[in-house]
């Protein structure tokens, strides 16, 4: 399975980047409403959502903020990496037909306690959306000839 | 469209709590890892994740915090209301066939501003799976007679 | 369960013909994402797409080719039969909104060794997006009358 | 862009090879038959199948076959490339809690046509599940400074 593995704690340094980038659908969040319950009429209802300072439906903030986990969990440190805690300021709105970009940046390795933090920035073109941190714990190499 | 908007803020004191629940499984998981993208194989191998710390597949942690945006968005302050923050810290893992339930606490009413404070808290069980806070805008009522 | 078997080799000659259609979704593209996990930013992320030849996200071409096996698996040969092998070869794109349509015609049967080749095509309009052959091995009907 | 893009030709050498692994669930086999349509009872009933030489429900074929898209399409030779065509042999039968595991070795590289070969080979623990070749068109890298 080590080809699976993602970055291991000896491998990651202070500046690496990683990103991940989707098109937001329809079905996106109809699907993520239907799995977290969040049935807000602000993302699902038109009419509602004409009548708030949005102007109509948006995405669901945690939609855009998955797209960073998806960076964590499969680039950057990624596979076998354990997500500490995560810092979400949510900017601007994003709507259907949006394409986000998540971006991680490595800011911190902690190489005694096995930690590293990241700066998160989710942006639609040139706007910021989605700004954050995160702390992640990052398994070391497998030292097995050393004993 | 009046009824479908949630708490003003003349509604809301410190102290007011709502809940959502939700039993999670495999297909919450395979469309999690659609929408959001990570298919990180700790949420999809179990091979793989057997052989790391938690011992088998977990959920994804943007999938249980996703239950905290239910909350806000559907009951407490439910619909109007703006999400402008949110802190998340991973306290233990969920797995398939976990029942979570966030919870979702009133800690302050800044009515100057508009801006309430909440205490956000995942479990399954007894067990704390997420904690954290959030900040949200909340309109005021339409004084429509003071005009 | 006799009735929900599909033909049997008796039955089965050459020239026969069984058609699918489905119309693609943005549902379809993130749904087969998930559960496929191949978040190929080609499939998912319209703003990379724009950059590569195709112009534009374009559906998975598993997705295409999986309407072959629902005629396979469901009409012709139908229920019963063992799927041993499909060739595909990738013509053209198909986008969110066409409509695939795969016609399975057989072109050999084999009565010893109980096995049915057939030409598989999947089109948008008069485009040929998806051709290809198969070959499955088909149960023959019970002959409990011999006995 | 550029970080999302796969390899480039140029990059690509006979041996390379990249993996990806999932554990296949109910969830995996009822959304695929509604993606596809395939709503065989070969993997959706269980008293059928019982019926039948498996002995019980399968995985489709080709929701395995789609982890073979999934490497090619994300890791090797990554996003950016354009799947020609695909040979597929069903060995042996998949079922619900099986760990599929697709792996993609290349075995040509056609450095003036721009295509590389690739061996296909899908596992479940040591028994080959499906076997086959694929064929991929991939993009060299921008030489924008040669001109």
């Amino acid at each position: 399975m080590e080809d699976l593995h993602g970055y291991y704690l000896e491998d990651i340094t202070v500046g690496m980047a990683a990103a991940y980038a989707k098109t937001i659908t329809d079905a996106d969040v109809v699907l993520f409403a239907g799995i977290s319950g969040d049935v807000n009429p602000m993302h699902l209802n038109q009419e509602f959502a004409i009548g708030t300072s949005f102007g109509g439906c948006i995405a669901h903030g945690m939609l855009t903020a998955s797209f960073i986990s998806t960076v964590l969990g499969t680039r950057l440190p990624g596979p076998g990496c354990i997500y500490l805690s995560q810092n979400l300021r949510f900017m601007a709105p994003v709507r259907v037909g949006d394409t986000v970009r998540a971006t991680v940046k490595v800011t911190a390795v902690d190489e005694q306690r096995g930690r590293v933090k990241v700066e998160t920035t989710c942006t639609v073109g040139k706007t910021v959306v989605v700004a954050g941190e995160a702390e992640l714990k990052v398994p070391r190499r497998v030292r097995a000839a050393a004993q």
